[in-house]
């Protein structure tokens, strides 16, 4: 897949809340994740397959979307960038809130190597 | 101005070539600037409104641009992404080659604080 394929499949599963399909169809054995701070218990960056699919496993578990929206993609060079607006309860709290934020993903040899979001905490 | 009123005069601006126009109305006092990698003979990070500009002086001196695409915004929360698509030449080398890269920037007290830029080296 082109870049554009990759960022387009990417907006498309995770607006269908396929989170877990997108990290697995496209994303590298290799993949660096890096978030804007740690969350409870974690790690700002996380590297490797398995443990972005453990992070996105915790962050199922532990949120009820109410609503969401992805946009874009915007693509430029070997990097495309995409915005996530979620209305979402943080379940340990019961506490709901709205999240915004950009992600940056960054592709080699088809398949996503990098991925950053950015939000303020 | 709204964080989407600020990223579209931003496009707007750097649409019409006008980037230092756009640094100088949309940018804070204490703006942090960071590139992908240290451009020749500089730092990958700039802190300051004076620095940010003179990194701006050193590319238009450096730099002849053919042609130029801004693309997006992207707005969520307090940051926002667009990208540029330029045709250029590096004087210094007469070097003509095409940019591509996604740039995110955060915003707080109705100014751009915070830019950083993607792209492949």
């Amino acid at each position: 897949m082109t870049i554009q394929e990759i960022a387009d499949t990417l907006v498309k599963l995770c607006s269908a809340g396929k989170f877990e399909e997108a990290t697995k169809t496209l994303y590298s054995d290799d993949i660096v994740s890096v978030e804007a701070g740690a969350p409870p218990g974690g790690e700002r960056e996380v590297k490797g397959l398995a443990a972005v699919l453990k992070k996105g496993e915790w962050w199922v578990a532990n949120h009820e979307v109410h609503s969401s929206t992805v946009e874009g993609p915007l693509v430029a060079g070997s990097h495309f960038a995409v915005t996530f607006k979620m209305d979402i309860t943080f379940k340990p709290q019961s506490r709901r809130f709205k999240m915004e934020e950009v992600a940056v993903y960054k592709v080699a040899d088809g398949k996503i190597v990098h991925e950053e979001f950015f939000y303020s905490m």
